[in-house]
């Protein structure tokens, strides 16, 4: 049995609220159970130094966790001064994920930042990071194809992520913190809308697993993506 | 005229939710119009070094803005490797503002911090987050008290701050971000419910000021703090 | 009874010694009792990026102490490897106070930037900082029209600034070291020789204070301003 | 057909140089074709703060990268200040690798810190340092057995680390520097000696995969890390 | 000739004003012309860690440039946060030149730290904090002894040093910012009343050197010694 | 009698191997004994801000040591986050030492930088790694001469580096590490094929010394480099 009492396939109640503030291109409040993180996309007229003149695009995403959104509070990392290890892993991966699904020439010269700031902790704050970034992502885009901006969508699939681990021996679903804390194993899926992969990481804790058990993660994973995808067409029809 | 319509001694709505995030022992989202500031009251069992032993408390404050909190995105302090001097004054100030309603010995050797981040900013972040902070420590205060981890209630009184400033000549009260731009003298102060001041700061931009506009801008203050002191009140006890 | 010996209206004696060193534009050793700042004004030909382009200089401060400037020695910023948050907000209050009374059209594409160093400590530091820097400021602008390249004089009035605080139940004029740790209330002012006010800063510390206070603590300033601004015109005339 | 001329299933030359340097308990210098790690596994009498008084041991790695190891010049870390997110990722991966066949308890309380410092760079540096610190951390705890600090073995398995991709539409083995800049899809597998996984990190570069290539890179890791096994275990038994 | 007229083995006047500042246990303001450094020696009744619990003492330097203390504006090193290579050079130097004469046992275990401030710099500012640096520690010392703290002098000789340098083909002493820029070699000695010598650093710049040179240098350098030494003593006996 | 059994003015085994890494313009992996130093020359087209438009190169150096070069291990700089004093002292000193000996002019418009990695210390790795680079600024010369980019040879003698101490009360040449930590004095001499100084540091340890001593160290220098230099053209010849 799950803490929470779900079905090993059964994710927590997904929430998307777009347009949760006023001044970013796009925003969305992502809710994965009780784990809440703000998305906005920020679009720059300008590209890093690295792609300039060369007609496309970049996407890129910056990752937080406000001090208090877990149960004991952690130190602020701009008053340490720096990012930790794990805060640059996520915010490298959540990048990776949405360019993806970018085609970069159609975009053009123009940066798009997706910043992801967890309100509040309780598992997946990744995965509801990219899967709320692709809400933020098409709302600013659907605003420069409106202002005229762009003429062509630049936006090749949706792109979804969750998290799914080995909990008491049983492959289950969408890990809340507790089976987080708990799991022999933790992976994370970035799955497409076309049914490819953009990234499959699976990791060890306290008990190696085996190929199976690695099918069974990403059919799980299959599971819970398909149900963000709904989610995220029905956000951005609002 | 004010570009919002407002009348010169007239604030913006005041929203107050309190307990918006599940972990810490004191939450609120406090919106002054459009600027919007979530604060946690987290309580730790142990004091900073210079404090232990002396069977004391304290009470200390971080100020942070999510990078796209403003109208063009603002680099992340996290990613810079430091927090800026405005950061560290705003945050400097909170600490001092509620220090001055606590009573350290009855607080016992705990510390509260509070952390005070800015979602949504359109003028008044300090403001608002002094304002917030106060309701913030409540709900943590009241928590201990009902644990019965304190028997005496370490709050004197009340404590609210309100931006004033001299906008196109005339004295007003609780800028928003196009008046603040353009103010020719920016104030903040920092008011008691019994009537004293914790803090006032009025400072010339462009236009220095005399003694009757110092005056006429603590007025405004007073008048704009009774409204929040109501708001916070009626907060705390739902 | 101060421990001074001091009335609650005396200033200690104010000490001014225009260029104290060789190199810079402008300097100056000044003293308010044991308190030492050595200020230098140092032109350079450019703005920062903000204002390149729009014909206009600016004026900036830096603010340091020396590690045995105070009585137990402090660390030093550089190693330590950055600078605190009380170092940035009176480096921040003294580039405010004296662009208060520049005009910097008249000033034309150039920055001239103070370095207040403290040299010895005893209470009031900023504001000997900020009524020294005047006197830099204005050696360094005479040198400029002797030189020709400027032709009119972008300084428009005097500025000077002075601690009070409310010592023992009672407010008192420039607190040196031992009122200012022990002092209720601290405030600072700076005022400018027309009579206005650029800034005015009063803290509780210990205990709030009342509207009448503050009109006290703003009067006892104005006494002490007057009595610099006529030693800094004795210096800027030697 | 692969730049190198090599099979798709076929690994790049692997060298084991064991005992490469004199000062720690454990050293190698590993080689997978062109790219060279050197190992070292140091061991201290004592534990990180989270583990103190548990019992148990600690094994954690830090990964460095020789400036002109690679084709032009990368700037020193240790100069600009920061190891970039991609160190921190990497080192991360090595250390939970590692820990994944340690018994901690076996381990008792000391610290085996692996460091990992790519003298030239081919592709591949971060599964060649985990494939030789496992022989740099095999030669150190065989060293606390010989002295009888340890009577029981605390590793548990071999683990060994290979990457794979899609490079012109074709998974292969073991990609050179080449190869990994220009392939669709980018895999690296940390396996056991038992037949379990470690880790499995598949990232969509350019294109994204399915799930038949994710099964076909990992099939391919086994061919890879079986060669890396016994490479290891003959340089051990020197 | 020389741009100051000097002749080659001519010192500039030297300057000693002890007991400058009021904190510092001991205090002095050098001057080697135009070069002025203020030294202070700090007393504290601790040592670092690694000599805690072994009966002796430590002597330490630190180094600051004021910003204006040269001819154009440098930038603050506690603004840039951190201390540059040169810095730190001067004042590793500076602090093994004062233990050279220190005897750590008959110290005890305490720490004196010199920080040598440079107010105004003309050439030779490492030279002149070393021979204030001594009068600094003397005077401390002193204190120590009048107070019964230290019942023997830990002081075993007196330290001074100098700069010479290899100026359009002649070996001179004492070089001044001019000279400096234009020497084609660059030499400091650290020299001690008995004779011996503490520490002999030669540079070429631009040309190399030969032994004779060294020679010539090392006895300019004990012409200038001799002074500061007599110039020390007087100073201290004031 | 000397802990290695070595006569006083007797060098270590010197080992060069040319062309160690590939990537680089120039590699070698430099040994005295058991210190071992791997130093690349990297060209780069372009010189530092300063030197731009100038016509004339510039040859710059890092260094670093790996964390377990040493007998215990030392924390890594980058994770650290910056160069101790002692790594910046040292990579200036070779810096300046290469410098002695290009003619910058014929060197033209570009920039190499000596990467010196310390892979194993046993005493002295700033004079191999000074001694080394020469043969990695050689064999990279070498090269551009070759392709043509450079007509004239910009190198204008060998330079090569060695230290040297009283080691109980013998002036011994070549330090190793156990010498090292017991000598009373210790020199560095950076010396030039053509008999000239380019360096000479030498440092009272515990004892200061005399002039005779600081020529005897001077004379076993010279016996020292003259093995250096021919092991130097030994190598390059290769």
């Amino acid at each position: 049995m799950r803490p929470s009492g779900r079905a090993p396939d059964q994710m927590r109640a997904i929430s998307i609220q777009p347009a949760f503030t006023k001044h970013a291109e796009g925003s969305v409040l992502i809710g994965f159970g009780d784990t809440k993180v703000l998305v906005t996309a920020s679009v720059e007229e300008r590209v890093p130094p690295f792609l300039r003149g060369k007609g496309q695009g970049w996407v890129t995403a910056e990752y937080g966790m406000l001090p208090r959104a877990t149960n004991t509070r952690g130190s602020r990392e701009a008053a340490k001064g720096k990012q930790s290890g794990r805060t640059q892993e996520i915010q490298r991966l959540i990048g990776r994920s949405l360019r993806s699904v970018v085609d970069m020439t159609l975009l053009g010269e123009r940066q798009i930042t997706l910043d992801c700031d967890v309100i509040q902790a309780d598992g997946g704050t990744r995965t509801a990071s990219i899967s709320g970034a692709w809400v933020a992502l098409r709302l600013a885009i659907d605003g420069l194809l409106a202002e005229g901006k762009l003429t062509a969508d630049p936006i090749k699939a949706q792109v979804a992520a969750i998290s799914c681990g080995i909990y008491e021996g049983t492959p289950v679903l969408d890990l809340d913190y507790i089976e987080d804390s708990n799991a022999h194993a933790d992976a994370n899926f970035v799955l497409l809308s076309d049914g490819n992969i953009a990234e499959a990481q699976a990791t060890a804790e306290g008990a190696t697993y085996d190929e199976e058990a690695l099918l069974r993660l990403l059919r799980l994973a299959r599971i819970g993506c398909n149900d963000i995808f709904a989610a995220q067409l029905q956000a951005v029809r609002k």
